[in-house]
């Protein structure tokens, strides 16, 4: 998918969510439990419930993993899914990869080739060749982390440096410029540190970002917007505890499409705010 | 595994070799992509080969990844093999993970309560709350990245704290080693990078070094020990292409045998040396 076709998207749907499937096997609803693939059964009904109110999926690789092979293969069905039904879709696989070139090129394989997604979440600790075998491949995207959301964000990414003057999180938005583009690399910045979108948009006006942390990690749309938008919205805004586990009954689609909808209104107003949409 | 059992492993094998099981589907002996299962039936035969001759084994997830379902599938059969048949084994999830809590609480869940290995690799960037989740169960260990094999290691972990003067892999040292201790944390130090051994071991001098690196990418087993080194040895130097693709005929075993065993005896010479072992 390209930038402008995000854009438009985004327009038509009058909304920048991104739904967040951090599936849990505990918390999903238990009438759930007793079906052959509960967590797939779960999530489609998330995504047919969210789908007119949202942008993109995002499967996060930990909660499939950690029910092995079952896991895996409901991660993959849900992806065959949101693309079969809503090809209109971004799908990103929160996975958080990165390693050596020959092993990264294995990660864009596996998430790229066979997957299908749209988009990969990598680690920067690595550098420059675990991060561009994820650039190869025309439509596809790496997103980076530069600045997240959690409390361990201040154990490492704001260090300074000594001779440029920069911060961690600066040095790994200015670095990466070089390997990709606006076109293919986007960056997660937590909404907890929305203050310092100001400072993120100094360096990339461009690029999208993905934003973590409304919500349950407590972070606020207005002021992600106020200091992250930009003339193609250029924010990604994630949820996933908060849409996905909004009702724990055997009706919990219908809180679920209601916590969606909540979002795209408020994102409407945002989009008309400050763009005039 | 405790630190002295690793200890007492490596004194019986005289070697402190780790072998990646980096199984590449391209790369494997043609005659085993006829049967059911290529990829386990490869890393049966390379187990079964190298036991003798290392003391830990290292599956590369993206491998597995790569393949789906199926991967997925022979990674955690291939865990299985080895715990049932050498226990002895010290198993590392290769696998560059690292999210925020909640998250890496299901990684953690995934690798040690399901897959059952002893040690996953887990990138620092995020921080201490993506990586004390590994840290919770009693004979489970983290191994960090702090300076790795590859050339994007010069983008960001050689940058200099403008406060504490410091490297960014050494502060990554220093922080985390408030997060864990020597019985349930390792690190990654790239044999590529052997010089700087010296460097690490002034701040982890008890702490085991996974060092990948020596073979396809360059490294000196001779340079790692003279500088890595301590008196429970605390290296696990990994070797994956050199070995498993040592050849391609159906009698592959016989040139992987060999090639462990050859390392195993370079070992042996630098436990003499260094321990007297």
């Amino acid at each position: 998918m390209t930038k402008q076709q995000l854009f438009e998207h985004i327009k038509r749907k009058k909304s920048f969510l991104c739904v967040g499937l951090d599936t849990d096997i505990t918390k999903i609803p238990e009438h759930l439990l007793e079906l052959d693939d509960p967590i797939y059964t779960f999530n489609q009904q998330v995504i047919d419930a969210t789908a007119p109110y949202c942008v993109a999926y995002k499967p996060n690789l930990a909660f499939y993993e950690s029910l092995g092979v079952k896991g895996w293969e409901a991660f993959e069905k849900t992806v065959a899914y949101i693309k079969q039904r809503y090809p209109e879709q971004f799908i990103i696989a929160d996975a958080k990869r990165g390693d050596i070139g020959n092993t990264s090129d294995m990660y864009a394989r596996a998430f790229f080739d066979r997957a299908k997604v749209d988009a990969v979440t990598v680690a920067p600790y690595m550098g420059e060749d675990s991060v561009s075998p994820f650039l190869t491949r025309e439509g596809k995207w790496v997103i980076l982390l530069a600045l997240t959301s959690n409390k361990g964000a201040f154990d490492f990414q704001l260090m300074r440096d000594a001779e440029a003057g920069e911060q961690l999180f600066e040095k790994v938005l200015k670095t990466s410029m070089k390997w990709g583009n606006s076109e293919n690399t986007m960056y997660v910045i937590g909404a907890t540190k929305a203050e310092m979108l100001a400072q993120v948009r100094e360096i990339v006006p461009n690029h999208f970002l993905l934003v973590p942390g409304v919500g349950a990690q407590g972070g606020s749309l207005e002021e992600v917007c106020k200091y992250g938008m930009n003339s193609t919205c250029g924010l990604l805004v994630n949820s996933s505890r908060g849409i996905i586990y909004a009702d724990n009954s055997a009706n919990f689609a219908v809180a679920v499409r209601e916590e969606a909808q909540k979002l795209q209104k408020e994102m409407e107003e945002m989009l008309k705010k400050h763009l005039g949409l």
